[in-house]
């Protein structure tokens, strides 16, 4: 095992808990049923690795990370109604296994239950805890955004890194937060830590964009498919439009009636043909320098954990 | 306007800079027509009439019923989506008029916005804070009892008030909360001002289910259509099926294929032969004589205020 290998079986023994809270089953069920699916726990992971190069209080760190987790499973469970999506991490999500009113009321337990664990931090817990709200609201104003970019032709990419700002970048935001405020030698950081941490959660949504569409046609994930239903924007669709509008529209509408496996086909040639992946890969790597460079300003004794770290969380999906 | 009315012109002058929130329009136009729905707003009267009465700072005071008034909103939109209710306050419900999605969304962000005001307290933030979150927990169970009970043909008194306690209860006791927590002179009546808010929360959830059936078959709310067709337990069935299960579901069998009217109909007939509402009425006044032993235990010069403020809450309706 190597060491966030260590740090996510730890988590995992902790979050375990959840399997123990008690009251009724309509609530806590489908808790318990979705807290277990195989996510790969890279949110906690980045507290709890942060936490530990920071030397903060081991039962702080933890609570702290339970609570990002829960946000994020909220978050997931209210997303997938919201998409209609009846797979999560190859399970079925809660509206699919049982009903919307069981996900939306799951959904708001797990949103409930984040706050308090970060209300047992003992220090500089009220402004994790105030934090923990401006970043919910943020996500929902991610979200309404991929939603709203649903039912519109054409998106900037400026618009969707907004988006993917919100959605995805201010969670990872908080996750470089917490152990920050967890730290009196590192508190000075803060603002740093904080900006990288939401450059690294757009860098995360954008390498799933391009690393979907470079792969193979048999490696393309299933998410692929409710995605190009659903008509969701992604960076290279963005580029695409911003490209050569009239050109992507009029391919968007030569797709229109092919089934989802042609239209995947016809995407991935596009891009190709038209350079869009070429593009896209430069604005990743333009946001990769700029996060090297934030990290060049952090002092020199925790550059290469922070460095380490972030190769972990873009090797991997979650 | 008498005084309760001026606090709540005062509450709405202050609730009306939601309408002021920027950010995407998927997000933020059902919050800001949901919020402008003719709600009663009891609980954020409460808050007000208590601090007003305690002598709390005025902004505080404000902060926290703008708090506990946006908590409200957010629960009443979620429990709409899954009690597939199409109005509220006459008015259509968000997934009506919009979506589920929308419906999701927009609740989760009046469930973010109402701790953002909560944190703007400058007094004892943390401690109520804390308290906002076991209050949504203990609103979810609430919630999940509610829906659990739909699905039982028997209920016992003792699961309903658990019930209800939990749904309706725990907000009301957090409104007796808040200005205990802004008061330094009265926050060592904290403990009792709480178990007076909850009682009260019971008093009124009560009261609702007996008016209802005590009110000519006009007057029966719009409600109760919809409680009677997703069989919803209220204190009337659940005295009933304790008194003669036997008979009880023999009666519930009977009217199994009428219209909401007949049912609505026969419905009281079997709960005035049977006394059934002379025994709610019972309950209702125990739960009342312990509400004013618990005021009696409270230092004279505010009894007569709570007096005023339990009078005026349980002659309304929300």
């Amino acid at each position: 095992m190597n060491k966030f290998d260590l740090i996510r079986a730890d988590f995992l023994n902790d979050f375990e808990k959840i399997q123990n809270l008690d009251g009724p089953s309509y609530l806590y069920e489908p808790i318990k049923y979705f807290v277990q699916s195989p996510g790969k726990r890279i949110r906690p992971v980045i507290v709890l690795f942060l936490s530990e190069l920071f030397k903060n209080n081991k039962s702080d760190a933890m609570n702290g990370a339970l609570g990002v987790e829960l946000l994020h499973n909220f978050t997931l469970v209210h997303d997938d109604i919201m998409d209609e999506d009846d797979l999560r991490h190859n399970i079925m999500t809660i509206h699919k296994k049982w009903d919307n009113a069981h996900a939306v009321l799951s959904g708001d337990g797990l949103g409930a239950l984040g706050p308090i664990f970060i209300a047992k931090i003992n220090y500089n817990t009220l402004p994790i805890l105030v934090r923990y709200h401006e970043v919910i609201l943020e996500i929902c104003e991610g979200q309404a955004y991929d939603m709203q970019f649903e039912k519109q032709d054409n998106v900037s990419v400026e618009k969707y890194l907004l988006m993917s700002q919100k959605k995805t970048g201010s969670l990872f935001e908080f996750c470089f937060e917490i152990p920050s405020y967890l730290s009196k030698e590192h508190i000075k950081y803060l603002e740093l830590l904080k900006k990288i941490g939401r450059n690294v959660g757009i860098i995360f949504q954008i390498q799933d964009d391009v690393l979907e569409i470079s792969s193979d046609d048999k490696n393309m994930g299933k998410g692929t498919d409710s995605d190009i239903r659903r008509n969701k924007k992604t960076i290279l669709s963005c580029i695409a439009s911003e490209d050569n509008k009239k050109k992507w529209n009029a391919f968007i509408t030569s797709i229109e009636n092919m089934n989802v496996v042609n239209k995947k086909k016809e995407f991935k040639k596009y891009l190709t043909e038209n350079r869009i992946d070429i593009k896209a890969k430069e604005i990743l790597d333009l946001q990769i320098s700029n996060c090297n460079n934030l990290i060049s300003e952090l002092p020199d004794d925790i550059q290469e954990g922070v460095n380490e770290l972030i190769d972990y969380i873009l090797n991997r999906k979650n």
